[in-house]
């Protein structure tokens, strides 16, 4: 499959981060020649937190880790995650094959089954073939290595045409910790969930308490604001874990939070720069809404317009389907009052074609990879920002054929 | 352009309506070669309902409607629409528009203002050259014939590969009266609006309030129940006026309404026919919802689906994804009792592929041109059918290059 246009140019030098070891491998759950499975160990005291998809018809896994999340750290934990299968809409035996694999990890690494987490991502109502996985299990468990995670993040691809990572160093109380991210998805991206499978690590030390609140508020910023194609996931799930090791409590830091939430946005646009047959991203800005759940409104209505995806696509600065846009949001709105750019060129102001628009600039704007469209309500202080990508003729190829 | 593969066979052939007469011609609005206006005359007496747009951001012509609708039904009134220019988001010169089409319409026919119901359909946010149109309106109103709704049907067309229209003949109180529709629409189509542009006609007699009640009624099960690409037009329009020189009070009459249902829905269905690039035509139905809102929640979340979209266009029987979009639907649904079917056959149930489930039989029934998702989410009495099309290659090609 040919490299997303707007992958970056490599996969990051991610550090190691005490207390976390890696392996994947191949099991062959569904694809050939590639690894479908990545096991991480956590050392005992490991604090984790996560968000999942919101879909009533979430997978097996991801009811299995809502259950288990709060459980006791002062033991070792484990993130067990496989391609190819995403083990959802698979009724009882969804949750046989978690408990199938849960015992397994368990039996090798020593963590409690409680602190296993386990992931499925791939094609849905198909049985998963948990035997495959567990037959790995003691391979995965022998190859653990600090340094890994670059294997980790390349296992759990499915239609990815790049592998998603990102990572920070900073300094809280004088002393350095690493914070260090892995991500996949590319289709089946939209808000109100946590996103694909993401998986961030960190050598600071914070309570699971402390550590959720964080994940969450700074998910509803970053990987809630995403949106490839409007249709969520029944996978989704992010995790995030603690191990101290750097001996520095970051509860409370801000300087934690601003580079958590560079991470956590990095691998949020990189879902994006992978959106399937994506040759566009694009920053929807919204302002000036009654409240910042109008502004958000706003923005989703136009990054999932199709309209709107497919006039970017054919680099058309067609305004007027932002402004239908709007309209459908459901927010409220002043025709009179609306104004909207296109990067720093205002094209439509006071309900009407800004007097200074001219189609030659905006039409050559358009020709940017990275674009951004600004609408301001003029109503109120509500703001929001979504990223999106544009849809393209490689959209529709990769999924008319997807499973066939 | 290309006809849809699933237009029907021919224009129908409609019947003169009593009170009723038409006129198109080309007036240069945007397009060259073709019809772009029309006319309809209706006779005094004749009652006018109409459903529009929620858009926050509707077009000129349409909030003129709605302050229109309700006004004494004893005087001419008449219909003028345009193809080619939507008149949306054209500020204060909008209104300036309509109210110099209508004046020289009122010149022309001798119907008050508060009669003249306009629409324009076509590209957001350029000027409305109304000098072109109205320069028109003496032809127009010297060519008025009762037999040129066919003329009218073609002229208010813009990325329709086909004119439509349906009619039917009722027999009430055992006397025959006649009802005549035609509609134009292709993309930019979603539930909770009116329609695209719709325009009925019948002889028979019936109050304007009871005709907006009846029409409402209508819409809500017809033209709110198809979509096309979830986008939502700025200039949804549809008008019924009743006659009356049938001298048949149909008020209440339940044959009347179910003719009018018939015709209304058929014409909702010829749009999603000439959907954007369609090749199936859609019909999903589901049923055992919590109630009836929660239905069409979950209909239109699998109708508006890119996922399921474009699986029905690769000819995918990918039934997972129709457990995807349950599933983020909002709706009350419980994984273990929901069964999907797809014609006769049952491809999920209790939360599992159904055990007789044949992926050969599967894959053969979704060659056909029309096809049924059924959904039972298994836990009440509520119900929905939506009506939508396939997401293909030609949907992109038609929208990324339409305004340029």
């Amino acid at each position: 499959m040919t490299v997303s246009p707007l992958a970056p140019a490599q996969f990051p030098d991610l550090p190691v981060i005490g207390g976390v070891t890696f392996a994947a491998t191949a099991a062959g759950v569904k694809y050939q020649g590639r690894t479908d499975v990545m096991l991480a160990v956590l050392q005992a005291g490991t604090s984790v937190a996560g968000v999942f998809t919101r879909s009533t018809t979430r997978s097996a896994p991801v009811l299995d880790c809502q259950r288990k999340l709060g459980g006791d750290p002062n033991s070792i934990a484990a993130f067990l995650v496989n391609s190819g299968n995403s083990n959802a809409f698979t009724g009882s035996r969804g949750s046989g094959s978690v408990q199938a694999i849960t015992q397994a990890v368990a039996a090798q690494t020593g963590a409690p089954e409680d602190r296993i987490f386990t992931a499925s991502t791939g094609v849905i109502g198909e049985p998963l073939p948990h035997d495959r996985i567990i037959a790995k299990i003691t391979e995965l468990h022998e190859n653990q290595s600090a340094t890994e995670i670059e294997s980790a993040a390349r296992a759990i691809m499915t239609t990815d045409t790049f592998a998603k990572g990102a990572t920070a160093t900073v300094t809280v109380n004088g002393k350095a910790i690493k914070i260090a991210g892995i991500a996949k998805g590319s289709g089946m991206i939209a808000p109100d969930m946590a996103t694909m499978l993401v998986y961030i690590f960190t050598d600071a030390q914070i309570g699971q308490a402390d550590l959720q609140v964080l994940v969450s508020d700074l998910n509803a910023r970053t990987f809630n604001c995403i949106t490839v194609d409007s249709d969520t996931s029944t996978s989704d799930t992010l995790l995030m874990a603690a191990t101290g090791t750097a001996g520095i409590d970051v509860t409370g830091s801000t300087e934690f939070a601003d580079a958590l939430h560079a991470i956590m946005l990095e691998l949020a646009h990189q879902v994006v720069r992978d959106g399937e047959g994506a040759t566009k991203f694009v920053a929807v800005k919204v302002t000036g809404a009654q409240d910042d759940s109008d502004a958000h409104k706003v923005a989703l209505s136009i990054a999932n317009s199709p309209l709107v995806k497919t006039a970017i696509a054919g680099e058309d600065a067609n305004w007027g389907r932002v402004v239908m846009a709007v309209g459908k949001s459901g927010a409220v709105a002043d025709r009179d009052r609306l104004s909207i750019r296109f990067g720093d060129i205002t094209v439509a102001e006071n309900g009407w074609r800004a007097p200074e628009y001219s189609e030659e600039e905006t039409s050559a704007y358009m020709k940017n990879a990275e674009l951004e469209i600004g609408v301001d309500l003029g109503i109120g202080d509500g703001q929001s920002t979504v990223w999106t990508c544009d849809l393209t003729h490689g959209y529709i190829s990769i999924n008319a054929d997807y499973r066939s």
